[in-house]
């Protein structure tokens, strides 16, 4: 059960309807988000919710019978919009392309694909600074200070970063140089790095796990937003199955059913989802037609030489391809709702 | 290595050929399809396929790595394209949309769903007679009676007929009602079937296996095309994984990868794809843009009463919208390709 | 609910009992096999069981909630036992070792593994002549000229057989020559072959299929039981997962829960299990120790000369060393039990 | 390639080494243990390894294919042998039980089964303080204050603690109440805190992902060891497959291959391998005979009513009659090894 609190009910007023939840038998948590206050109330007892929704300083309640509540459609059927500034929104209607290297590795990378993204009229920029590797001998990202100069080229031209966090100690020095915290797959479960990315303010997106459920990623999600962050995105990146063709197997199906069970933006990793450089355009473009609100790319202008990733990295007439052709899907997509 | 053999190859070239191809160290299966002869050598040793091309009766020689020969698009880049006849085609530029009930039920059914068909100018229909089900005691299909009825009201309506065939048996009884035979997932590996549909001259769809890999499907297709059909059409349906949330997990990935390693016709079934009729549209659309040549889909009047599958099933209201938005969708891949 | 008939009793009584459980709302399935005749009902309303119990002709009723019903240990709590006559038996208190090539090749062959097999104690020998093969290029099995000459020679050393059979035409003529019909992971869903092993009165051994639930695995023996043939053992024999450092992942898991299930004997295959040599021990102890009624194992005597499977297959020694490990496993498991 | 270094080795001669090892093409990562130093060299170039075994102040050097290098067996064939004072230790020819509840919940409890570890000879519990939960809503453990009420009873009886550590910020405060930290399959990919386990001389046990590969948790492993700690212990807990049965699925395929590939103990957690209590015994009966160094099993007096995991809980009745049996296996094991 969700209650929603009226944004200037009292202290007492708090008081007594978390004493009135529990004694109706349900555990509470206290939920204050950037936008508004709730009450979670979880328990199994059959109680007549209007009792609840007459007291004072209640907005609204809601039954919400799935395993995440927060971040549950069947609470807020309006799908959230979350704005980057600048006119760049990322859900509902938008179509957001975030296309960059894998890696971030010298200014002129960053120069050269700021100046592509600009002529193509992206305005999200991917590029990882903390890059997790499965062996330690391999390279790593070049920090913050990669982070720092990805962020004083990019922000001259107006381009929004995106870049990947792995720990918490990483949120404060990497706050100021990015406009969303990405949570890679291997850390969609790292629930400490969740709580602390619900106390800050930035968008937070979020990849399904390596072999992660689509409930486990909506309870992660919720995990963010029950510490105070509603600036949520998910993403679908592919999952481990037994197939060997390719790196991951995109799941398609997550979309559209991701996108009738929560009211967060949902966008969809080609690059990782299949892993192979001459297949990311048609999953990119079956993404968006299955209802995905963006797409995360890899592009360099030469993926031969990239430093990691380069199989299923675009370049730069590839990218351009992609992104006219995500246009034109779009509007497809656009019409055949309309 | 594939030869391909002249029309009027002499039987004491044939001979001298292998026994030259056997000296080399290669083991031979000799080939007569509906159209052409092979000879495909299987072996490792290096040679001069020039030497082999040069031999009189030899149209053409080709070294195909792969584990599969004469599907494989190493060989033949031109994609095939199957007739049905009266203009209908399956494959390279056509738009394939076949859809019907999961089972035939009754005349009053068939005649409703072959009336819907034609009014939205689809015209080809899927129906089972011959169900593989889990359980012995479950519904298993009306046989052979039901497939004489389903043939003689479609037919007389200029409907082309795919359905089921469970074992060899089945194959003569069938032969006189069905357009295409259609090998189902948990019969993707059943050879002898394999082998007996390549001594048949009529199309065979071969839908990928419940957690059958990419190569397996290619292999199952060779054994039938080695057997002398070449009128082979594949279709991903979705595998298992340990996913719940939906019956199967539709494998997007594996549209364009197909269809970069075959020269066959590869359709999707976006019903046992995600198996829940709300998203099988997007499902289904996003397959033809990743690059599917045809959908093979579900539907019935009222999906509630259908015998079997209802929850994967559309109603008419539903089909018709996907119809209409499969055309613009392929329309959309026809102007991005070109 | 499973109805268990008097084995004298009246059509007339058959008829009105049926008749009854209908009215009752149940569809019926009328099973007779080599030792009893049931009655399968299948519905879902709650009936007073005891009404049927009290009919003329009826021995016993259970209700039976398990999709599958005839093999459900919810019905038959001892365990079912297989006589293959001379004092060897399958299942209950019994240790069956199952071992042999992966296919018969020649006589020298057969008399080697059936002199090594006799020398240890062993007396059910497996080896294939029907193989199914991902790829039509390769070696599919001496066939039944094979199976013919593997039976002269076994048989003459009071050797029992086990051998896969593919499809329905090859039940008859391999009926004279094998003790116990192996059905394949590929076939578990062949229905059809399922049935007309039914109605047969030899041993069945069912392999779980390439990616078969337990529940598929239970309801594809409850086929071949409901067909009208008890003598069925089941088999675990690896699953597909995302892991390729081994052919199969064994799942171990399934044993015990196998065994809880059903009152069928339940045997394992360590060699497809993992698919590795060197690895084949400690699998086939850890799944007779965890409750397998027996090991099928792959041996020949020169397994880098074997025509197939050689990677899994164990030489003389290395079998010798496991059958004697297998005894003492065996040995301290039903010491453990008691 | 790994250079192990003597002791004594002087700074002139380790960098004239690395330069050596540079000039050939290699990157090189220096490690120092709590043991020994280490240089480990990595690159692709053919070089005469002798050249480098000949340095001053190199003990041995030793080539490894693997992609893992410090953990590999090809490097280090005798076993690691971990010792945790008082006689107890893991690996080798030792038998390993850490036994204890989900959750730490209070004195009582703590107080109950460390007097029934004591009665069995048990010297290593088990009990989580920080509880990895897919929900935020339900419980997450008593954290560090319930690890120092765990800590004061279980130390005062000898008894050892290991407990699961899910960020780097934890493993200060819970250093002097643990004698192995614990990295549960949600982090086994959480490289940041590998990097900082291996900074600390404390043993570190590592989970297999929730579907970690083989080769995946070998790499962790050695993430630890390179960043300086060579106490490890690996632990096989099932893998996420599409089996609905049961929790997870057990992957005893596993520990042979693992016990052949590194030097490290492996031990086994049947609980979470298959999540049934009635099926745990077999389970871990199983992995031991397989091979496992240990088993890391869940016992609590009263299993129903467990703050967490009851369902796959041992009582104390179940858990005496698995600590006697897995005794007896052991002894069969080590039998027939000999």
């Amino acid at each position: 059960m969700i209650i929603q609190l009226e944004e200037n009910i009292r202290q007492t007023e708090v008081d007594a309807l978390i004493s009135l939840v529990h004694t109706n038998g349900f555990k509470t948590t206290r939920v204050k988000t950037q936008f508004k206050q709730y009450v979670v109330a979880i328990g199994s007892r059959e109680i007549d919710i209007r009792t609840i929704g007459h007291q004072p300083g209640v907005s609204d309640v809601h039954r919400v019978s799935d395993l995440y509540k927060l971040v549950s459609r069947k609470w807020k059927v309006e799908p959230t919009r979350i704005s980057l500034g600048d006119g760049i929104v990322i859900g509902d209607q938008a179509l957001s392309i975030m296309a960059g290297p894998c890696s971030i590795e010298n200014e002129n990378q960053i120069d050269r694909i700021t100046d592509n993204l600009i002529k193509n009229g992206i305005r999200i920029m991917r590029g990882g600074v903390f890059k997790p590797r499965s062996s330690p001998y391999t390279f790593r990202g070049y920090g913050i200070e990669g982070l720092k100069m990805f962020h004083s080229i990019a922000r001259a031209k107006g381009i929004r970063i995106i870049s990947e966090v792995m720990q918490v100690s990483q949120i404060d020095s990497m706050y100021d140089y990015v406009d969303i915290f990405q949570v890679g797959a291997r850390n969609t479960q790292n629930f400490n790095l969740l709580d602390a990315l619900g106390k800050i303010d930035k968008p937070v997106l979020i990849k399904r796990g390596i072999s992660g459920t689509i409930d486990e990623l909506l309870q992660s999600a919720e995990y963010v937003f029950s510490n105070g962050n509603e600036k949520l995105i998910l993403c679908e990146r592919g999952i481990r199955t037994y197939e060997t063709a390719y790196r991951n197997t995109m799941d398609i199906n997550a979309i559209p059913l991701l996108k009738s069970k929560t009211h967060l933006p949902v966008v969809a990793d080609p690059s990782h989802g299949i892993g192979l450089r001459t297949f990311v355009e048609p999953i990119a473009l079956a993404s968006l037609l299955a209802g995905a609100d963006g797409i995360l790319v890899e592009i360099h202008e030469k993926p031969e030489e990239a430093i990691s990733d380069g199989q299923q990295t675009l370049n730069f007439n590839e990218s351009e391809a992609l992104f006219k052709n995500l246009k034109s899907t779009f509007e497809l997509r656009q019409r055949l709702a309309s």
